[in-house]
């Protein structure tokens, strides 16, 4: 079968043999292979590592699906993972739904399958549970993909961006916009290929080399929205206001070119491999040390502080403030 | 804003309008008010109720996207709850991924959402975390969404399709293929209104009152593919063949009529709230008495049981057995 048929997504042969020959040699682990309608995880292979799981999904849209730095697949893993492990937890167990589109080389599907497999066995999660649905021709574009992950956070990890108070410190893990500018060029033609590539990656071993570090007290992966939503996210759940810096932000200089040629902001960017990080104050260098000393944290700056005055504003290089108001929406669609 | 947009799904000010004024209000609960990037959970929740995990996924495409006795978003509660509770499981936290076509009136989705929070709500179960993704008009058909669920299962319970054995009985708990005929029968423009409608129901209730019953070995929901995949399934995981009776089958009338017209097998057609259940013989009366006790199993029946010779095969009205293959796929896609 070269092509996805309406027939794999029915409850017939066809469908079984799609699982059988691509998902479950891919993805192969103990709790897929039992074959049930659900994965059986043993609860305390969970409560050994924490006392809270965390849960979160997300769906996955972008166009095109294979990008420099990544593809659908892989973004799956990342970008579910991020949200579980921003909690502090270490993301162990995925579950997955795939809707195709009729059509869909076969070649397409297993080469996105084959990465999220990679990615997931490099970063030790485990994909336990899953569905396939086929829809007809141009009742979906090409192939989508949804995951949950999960994983427990451990009983010394208390973060949340209710716990920001003034004074303290935004850190930023890496350089800004990568993803969005990757996908931009990439959509637009813009011909900066070979100088962009996603940042998507799992920052699990990133965030727990901060796991004992004091003064860290809320981390978000900066995606959708970039770094402009996650302190807009910060500023509502703490009640303060947020301060950053122009000169301080880490823009790698194609993506800044890209910016200035289409008159966009690197903050309100699609990161897929980005954390941002509120610290006290006093812990601040301690934290940007540990991030630094990492490969994924090399770039990582302080790039601003919490305020009392209310609103997220943006120091100019020449030392003007100017509000950051959330955009409507974002510069371009189906980004992640 | 009358219509989804493509700004709904980007992570700018138009979608924390959508999640702030629709999901958050509709599903509200504790989990989903911390608005973090994940819920999280407090473990010793879950395993005061078991010892294992159930964790699946089901992503529905379904069109319509409303039917006599349902539409997408209680199907998206009710199918995933189901798959959880299959495992003797108490279905607790759901995720909730959707996937929006630009220009999807906006009163369609605020139904079918109202839908799933009044769904889950009646089973007990909180949506705790969820995603929203837009995409171009044509680039999806109105509105997919994945649900992945999650509950424990109780450590007395150890129901596996593995330990079925030469000489166990299996029970339906209702009359076979109501939701797929229904959906065939709108889809189709058949004329059988009025007389179908789907049996899409959270099960757990029902399965809970086989919960200290001896003798139950196995259970599973028989959605896409009927119970002849499921009948499939058990057969392999066991070894063992599978012999039913078609004169024990519970049809309704106007699915049996339809079946004929078309030359359909009701044991293909999907259902959405009953299950197949391998039970030891001797317990068979006892488990039987307990279904129809209950509102949702009230036409249970013995329709077959398992034997020493492979393979799956009905014995029809006259006596004669016949093989059932598991076809190629099913007589209509997007049944779910």
């Amino acid at each position: 079968m070269k092509t996805v048929e309406m027939a794999h997504g029915s409850g017939g042969q066809a469908m079984q043999q799609l699982i059988g020959q691509l998902f479950m040699s891919a993805f192969d682990n103990p709790w897929l292979a039992e074959q049930e309608d659900q994965a059986r995880i043993a609860l305390s292979s969970l409560t050994a590592q924490g006392d809270r799981l965390a849960f979160s999904t997300d769906s996955y849209v972008i166009d095109p699906l294979f990008f420099p730095g990544g593809d659908i697949g892989k973004l799956a893993v990342c970008g579910t993972a991020n949200d579980v492990a921003v909690s502090g937890a270490i993301p162990r167990f995925l579950s997955c739904g795939f809707i195709l589109e009729e059509g869909l080389p076969m070649e397409t599907l297993t080469a996105v399958v084959h990465s999220m497999a990679q990615t997931a066995r490099d970063a030790g999660i485990a994909i336990v549970t899953g569905d396939t649905k086929v829809v007809q021709r141009g009742a979906a574009d090409k192939l989508f993909i949804n995951t949950a992950g999960m994983g427990a956070i451990p009983t010394d990890i208390r973060w949340g961006a209710q716990q920001l108070a003034v004074g303290d410190v935004l850190i930023v893990s890496g350089s800004l916009g990568c993803h969005g500018a990757t996908i931009l060029n990439l959509r637009e033609g813009l011909g900066l290929d070979g100088e962009l590539q996603s940042d998507c990656a799992v920052l699990t071993p990133l965030i727990q080399t901060l796991r004992n570090c004091p003064g860290v007290k809320a981390m978000r992966d900066a995606t959708r929205g970039g770094v402009n939503a996650v302190a807009h996210e910060f500023a509502a759940a703490s009640g303060c206001g947020i301060e950053l810096v122009e000169s301080q932000l880490p823009v790698k200089p194609a993506v800044r070119g890209l910016c200035e040629l289409l008159g966009l902001d690197p903050l309100n960017f699609a990161n897929e491999g980005k954390l941002l990080i509120g610290v006290e104050r006093a812990h601040a260098e301690a934290v940007l040390e540990k991030l630094r000393a990492h490969p994924l944290g090399q770039n990582a700056a302080i790039i601003g502080e919490m305020v009392e005055r209310k609103g997220v504003r943006l120091t100019g290089l020449y030392g003007i403030k100017r509000t950051l108001d959330l955009p409507h929406s974002e510069p371009l669609p189906r980004i992640c």
